[in-house]
C-alpha cells in the first residue's frame, strides 16, 4: 500500500489516501484537546493507545453485527479505514449525567438516566458543535430522516454492545459521542474512533475517571487511565 | 375585585392575587429587556401597548377555540387571568430564520422554512433559558409526553391563527415564543402573553421589524412600532 496526499487533519487524527481508492490510511497523533481545542496538550504515546483500543473495540463491535470504516490496524499510530462521508452530526449516548449536559441544564452529576438519552451536535468547530433537534437536521438539510432514524438505532446497539464490554472489566460506561459516515454505497457505518477520548469511562466500585475527564479535569495520570482501558480490553481477550 | 399580594415579578409584568382564588391581577410594566435582562430600558407607554395587543391577540385565539389564561382587560396596564402551573418550557415557533437560531447554527436571517419549526427552552433565567430535546424535558421531569403534544398541536394552531391575522394587517409572522401553564383543572392552556416583546412581525414589502428586535438591535422608534401594531389591529376590528 502506498499512502498519498493528506485529506484531513483534524484534532487527534490524520487521514491520508492510499493508492487503492477503498482504503484511507487514518493515523493518531499524540495531540489531545478539549472545549473545542481551547484546551491543548501533547502527549507521547497517546495516539498509539487510541489506536489500538479504538482497533480493538471496532473490531468487538464488528462481531457484535456493527459495521464501521475500520479496516485494520497496521502499526503502533495507523489503522486502514473505508472512505466515507461524514454525516455533519455528532451523536452522543448518555447513560448517567456528566459533563456538558450538567453544566447547561443545571443537573447534578452522576445521576442514572432511567433510559439511555441521545443528543444531536451539529459538528462545525466555528459554532462549537450546538446541540441540535432531529428537526434542524432535516430542515437544514444535515441529514434525513432514514439517517436520523439508523443513527440512532445503531447508536443504542453499540450502547448495549459497550455496556457489556466495560461491565466485564468493572467500568461503567457513562456516555459516548459517535460520529457516522455514508460508504461508497451509501450506506450509513460508524466512522471517527471509539476510545477514551471519546467516551466516559467510570471505574466501577471507586467512580475513578478513565478517560478524557482526566485532562478535561487537570485530575492527572491521563495516559496512565488510557493504559488501564488498554490493559484491562487486552486481559480480557477479544 | 380585590388586589392583594404580588405573587410574582418577571421582567415585563408583575402578577397578583385578588379575593377571588380563580382571579389574577396581571400588570404589565415599562420594562424593556432583551438577552436575558443584560439589556434594559423603560418606555412610558410601553406596559400599556402590550396589554393592549396581548388582551386583543388573546381574545381573537379564543374564538378561534384557542384557550388562555385571559379573562378581560381591566385598565391600561392591567388584565385579569386564571391561575396556572407554569410549565417550565418556552415554545418557539419559527417559519422564518432570524434572531438566536441564525447565531447558534450559522444560518443566514430570512430564509423562509418549508414547514414551521418548533423548538423547547427550558425556562431558567440562571442558565439562560437553553434549548432543550423532548427527551430532556421527558428524562428531566418538565413535562410529559402528553404535555409535549398537546403544546405542539396548540402552538401549531396559534401559527395558523396568527399568520392570517397578519397577513390581513401586511406583516409577515415570523416567530413567536408562547408559554403554557395547568389550569385548576390539569388543562394546558395558553398563559404568558403574545406581543411584539414576544413575536417577530416584519411588515410586508419593506421587511421593517415591528417588535422587539427594534430595541434588541437599537433600530430606534421601538414603541412607534409596538403603537402600529396596535393601530393596525384595531382598525382591523375583531
Amino acid at each position: 500500500m502506498e499512502i498519498r496526499e493528506m485529506l484531513y487533519e483534524g484534532k487527534a487524527k490524520r487521514l491520508y489516501s492510499t493508492d487503492d481508492p477503498e482504503v484511507l490510511y487514518l493515523e493518531y497523533k499524540n495531540s489531545l484537546t478539549a472545549f473545542n481545542a481551547k484546551k491543548k496538550a501533547e502527549m507521547e504515546g497517546k495516539g498509539e493507545l487510541n489506536n489500538l483500543i479504538s482497533s480493538w473495540i471496532f473490531k468487538y463491535l464488528s462481531k457484535k453485527g456493527i459495521e464501521s470504516h475500520f479496516i485494520e490496524k497496521i502499526n503502533d499510530n495507523c489503522q486502514t479505514v473505508k472512505p466515507v462521508t461524514i454525516v455533519p452530526l455528532e451523536v452522543v449516548l448518555r447513560n448517567v449525567t456528566a459533563g456538558s449536559i450538567c453544566k447547561r441544564l443545571g443537573l447534578e452529576q452522576g445521576m442514572k438516566l432511567s433510559r439511555p438519552l441521545i443528543e444531536f451536535y451539529y459538528k462545525e468547530d466555528e459554532l462549537d458543535d450546538p446541540l441540535v433537534l432531529e428537526d434542524h437536521a432535516l430542515l437544514f438539510g444535515w441529514a434525513t430522516e432514514e439517517d436520523l432514524k439508523t443513527m440512532k438505532e445503531i447508536t443504542l446497539k453499540v450502547n448495549d454492545a459497550l455496556i457489556e464490554l466495560f461491565d466485564s472489566i468493572d467500568i461503567d460506561l457513562v456516555d459516548f459521542k459517535l460520529e457516522f459516515g455514508k460508504d461508497s454505497d451509501g450506506k450509513i457505518i460508524l466512522a471517527d474512533e471509539v476510545s477514551p477520548d471519546t467516551c466516559r469511562y467510570w471505574e466501577k466500585g471507586t467512580g475513578k475517571s478513565l478517560d478524557k475527564d482526566r485532562f478535561r479535569k487537570d485530575m492527572g495520570d491521563v495516559l496512565g487511565a488510557y493504559r488501564e482501558i488498554w490493559r484491562r480490553l487486552s486481559e480480557r481477550g477479544e
